[in-house]
Formats: structure tokens, sequence, C-alpha cells
């Protein structure tokens, strides 16, 4: 597959650095953690949200550095977590008097790394609170974690902890509303095709042509089945099946959906899915009161989608308006 | 290559559907015309702005109606041109006292269906203007337009006029701004592979493994060359020499830079190719005060990308930071 190179290992910088060229001065980079950073942070006046993942789920989570969400993000290598000690440093540089929240999708390798980030930060006095998201519905405990995997609804939880801490709200009830967003969003995701991770240059997994993965992982982990493909509205309607039965949302409930694009798979198909995952909320008797369509968290180049839903209340349907600055111009 | 379909034949109207439930109101679709509007249009204090045009460029241009930018969109089929009664139907629906100011990207085709649907609008009393967008650099004359083909640079033609209308600018002072915008505006783009026409079903062009088309069309229209692949950096280096001595952009001019994916190029690259192109726009003396890195006008599944430059003044910049709000979130 032809993609643009340059040197394939410095792709992460090359891209950090068109973001911090491209923010205008908004955000600063450090390139010896692969930190990118709001130039206005940290203030001791505000809690600094950080999160930290592998890279090739782009939009997540560099592009969501600015004001309203995330202040500062140290991705790891391509499907990689981010070295402990970037978590460390980058907390340390973003060190505020009311505290440092990590974010953190629910994959061994990322809970690794920040819990001994945060142990070492500790230990030099930094206040830390930690959200863990494990939204995927799909499997309990796969290829790379112990319990629920986290993906796209992720978005929702930074959006709604973004917007309260730009409020000033304290590290505590960050935390409890993280676990509270958290504990209302379900998703699941389904795989056209696989993906190509360069270090790796051939596809992580084989799907036949007439195949897809339903609830795959945004790393090509094993979903819950693999069957023949069927048209969109029926791929569709088991999606929105698995996710609204999960919680369960019920009918009446007000609610956000989100329509992810794992990277290969064109806006104009994202809203194709989007109609039908519209008409089934509302059959179901969910009141659809806000929605996403577009990419949020990718998986390089894999066709495919995710559906999120979140049950939405007064106070969150408040954070999700509040506005935003980020590179993805998705909220 | 693997999609999600329903009915191949359905896919614009299921799209239009989709972005019509998305928008909670804000627009109407009227499946008769193809035709997306503002809801809250045609009003006789404000000029109606719409712009018709091949499907498989999104979010060009259905994804682009909205407050501030167009106040309707009537797609043709996938490459192909809105026929002349859904532009003519489209500008009675949209008739206002002030005006209609019709958009057009300089393709044959676009043209002769709007030059007729104006015909028969003004036969029965409206008052319409034309912009025609030619912003492209690669070629004189094509495979199919007289003179230079209309590329991406046509958003910042919606922007500014989009913009200057919700002001209340009159239809003759549209016309001309949207004819000074274009006058300032140069974009090239290049490929690295073809795409797949659904009614097609092949490749619409052949580039060999190693191969690239600088100066490609949006319908896979031949460029200036084609010519091996080499690092992104130095591809960049070529599209951006080829746009700035166009106009030519000078040292001391302020630039907005748009880097446009064609469809099938994730948005890390488009980062990787920004960061490129700023510094040599720097290099060059240009003062870059607004950037676009994402998609805009596509091509299908296209992997490749265009750059544009605008030279701006302090009525392009205030006209390019007014609100808008759209389907693709990109202004």
């Amino acid at each position: 597959m032809k993609k643009f190179v340059n040197d394939p290992r410095q792709f992460v910088p090359e891209m950090l650095t068109g973001i911090q060229l491209a923010s205008d001065g908004a955000l600063k980079y450090e390139p010896k953690y692969n930190l990118l950073y709001r130039a206005d942070m940290p203030r001791d006046d505000k809690v600094s949200i950080i999160q930290g993942s592998g890279s090739g789920h782009e939009p997540a989570h560099v592009m969501a550095v600015g004001p309203g969400m995330l202040d500062a993000a140290c991705p790891g290598d391509v499907f990689a977590a981010p070295p402990s000690d970037y978590v460390y440093e980058t907390s340390k540089l973003l060190a505020s008097d009311k505290g440092i929240l990590h974010i953190i999708n629910n994959y061994t390798g990322d809970r690794l790394a920040f819990d001994m980030g945060r142990e070492l930060a500790e230990a030099e006095g930094l206040k830390i609170g930690t959200v863990i998201v494990d939204d995927d519905v799909a499997v309990k405990d796969s290829t790379y974690t112990v319990g629920r995997r986290g993906v796209a609804g992720n978005f929702f939880v930074i959006k709604a902890l973004g917007a309260a801490s730009a409020d000033g709200a304290e590290l505590d009830d960050l935390v409890a509303l993280g676990n509270r967003v958290n504990s209302v969003t379900r998703s699941m995701g389904m795989a056209l095709t696989s993906c190509i991770p360069p270090a790796k240059g051939s596809p992580l997994f084989e799907l036949g042509d007439d195949e897809v993965e339903m609830g795959v992982g945004i790393h090509g982990e094993p979903g819950r089945r693999r069957e023949k493909i069927r048209s969109a509205d029926e791929m569709i309607d088991d999606l929105l099946e698995a996710v609204v039965t999960d919680l369960p949302y019920s009918s009446g409930d007000e609610v956000a959906v989100m329509v992810n694009g794992l990277g290969g798979t064109p806006i104009t198909k994202l809203y194709v899915i989007y109609a039908k995952a519209h008409e089934l909320a509302e059959k179901a008797g969910l009141k659809v009161v806000r929605n996403y369509v577009g990419e949020y968290c990718t998986s390089l180049e894999m066709a495919g989608c995710s559906l999120t839903l979140i049950k939405l209340d007064d106070e969150l349907k408040e954070l999700f308006a509040a506005p935003a600055e980020i590179a993805a111009r998705i909220f």
C-alpha cells in the first residue's frame, strides 16, 4: 500500500510537529517525551488532564489537545503504550496545585505505564487521579486487556472532563465525573479489513474477501465472531443491538450517538450508517439529542466503524455543549 | 475493495438522509432533486448560496450546507453534474428577493447544467449571479474542462461568500467578492493511487506501484506528469513550488494554507505534509496566518493530497474567522 513517507521512524515526531505548527502557538511540542501540550498550561487554578496511548488511533488523542479537551497527550509508538517515563515527565511538566488527572483506555500496557509514571510522580509530591475507560462491550477480557477494552467512547469522557475542569472542578469531582461518564457509555466496532502496522509491514490479521469481524478491537484484536458480510443496515442493526442491550439503554433515555470511522471508511459511508443507527435508536424509544459522525478513534487504515452510545442527563448535556478548540475539529 | 453497502444505487439518498437526520432539524432534504438545504432558508434579507457538483467529493459540498456556508447543495451522482432541472428546482425553492448565487467548479458538465438551470429560473423572474471557481494550476484545459479545473480552493470561496451573505451583502457584491477570492487562490494535487467509481467497479486509471500522478484532477484526470514516488517532503516541495509561483505569491504576503486529503490518506499524514508545507511557505517569506488540514474535496478513496494557498487581506481574514455550522466540522 502506497503512503506518504519520509523516514518511517520519524512518523510520530513529524505528525506532532505538524499539529504544533498548525496550532499557531496554542500548543507546545516536547520531542524528548512525544509530548504535545497546551502552551497556556499548567495553571494552578485548573486540574491538568493528560491522556497517553499508542499512536495509530488519530485523531485520538494528539489531535484532542486544546481548550475544553485534553491539556496534554504523550503518545507511544504505533499501537504501543507510552513509556512510563514519558508519563512521569509529562505529569511533572503539567503539575498543578489542583492536581493532575490521567485518563487511560483499559489496556494492560497503558495501565502499567501510567501506574509506574504515577508512582514516580507521586513520590515527588504530585497529586494525581486516574480514570479508566472501558466502554467496549464486545468481549470481557481480551488479547491486551483484563476486563473490557477502552475505545471511542473515551472521547465522551475527555469532553466532559475537559469542560468541567475548564470550569474549575476539583480533582476528586473530576474522577467521580469521569467514572460516571464511563458507566453510561457503551461501544462496539466491526472491521471490513485489517490494518498494516508500519513496523510489521503486513496485515495484522487475515479476513476473507466476504468476511467481517464483529466486535473487533482497535488493534485488530478478535471480537465476538467472524461472519459473512451483509448489507450495511443489517450489520449496523447488530452493532446497535449489542450496545443498547448492554447497559441497557431504556425507552425514554436521552442519548448521544457516535458513528466512528476506523480509518479506511469514508465520511459518506459513516453518514449512511448514521441514518440507520438514528432510525433504529428512535425505534427503540431512545431520544437522540446529540450526534457525532466522523473519525474519532481509528485503527490505522482499517475499514470499519464503531457505534457508541451515552446516556445523557442535564449536567452532561451542558458539558457536551461547551466549546472546545482542538486540531481535529470533531466537537 | 470491501465497503459498507446497501443498494449501491441508493448511496447518495442514504448519505443525504444521514446528514439530514444528524442536523437535528437544521437541514431539510428533498429527495426529488437530491436537494439538501437550510430549514431556515430562503429569507428575503439574504442572498441564497447554492453549489451543485458530482458526488464522490465529500465533504464537498453536501456537508458544507449550514449557517455561514452554503444554503443548499444539489449533488449529482458520483462524478456526474447535477441535472439542470435539479439546479432549476433548487433555485426556485431557494428564491429570495435579494437573489441567488450559484457557485460552480469549472467543469464543462457542471457549467452546462447550471447555465440551463439559470436560464429556466431567470425566465421566471429569479435574480441569479454566478461565480466560477478554477483554482487548479496543474493544467490549462483538461479532460472535462475548458480552462483550469476547480478543486478544493472552492471552500475558500464558499467560506467568504457564506460569511458575507450572512452579513447581508448584495448579490453583485457577492459575485465580485467570489471572483476576487478565486483570483488569489491556487491549488495543485497529487495521487498515490486511483479511485474506483462504484458504477465502473474498477480503477479509473492505472498507476504503477512506484508511481505518482503530479497535478491529478479530482476525477482522476491526468495532471502534469507521472513520476517515480519520492519522499513526502520532496513531493510536497514540488506541489508548493507549483502553487506559489503561479499567482505568484510574494514574500510578505499573508496566506492561508490548506492541506486537503483526497479520501485515502489519513489525517496523520496530512499533518506530516502540513509540517513541510508550513516550513517551506515560511522559508519563501509567506506569513501563514490560517491553516486547514483535513478532508475538504475528495476523490472517493483516492490516496493523495492537494495543497491550496490563498492570499489574505483584512476583509478576507475577518470573513474567514466568522462562525460556520456544517456537518463536516472543517471550519
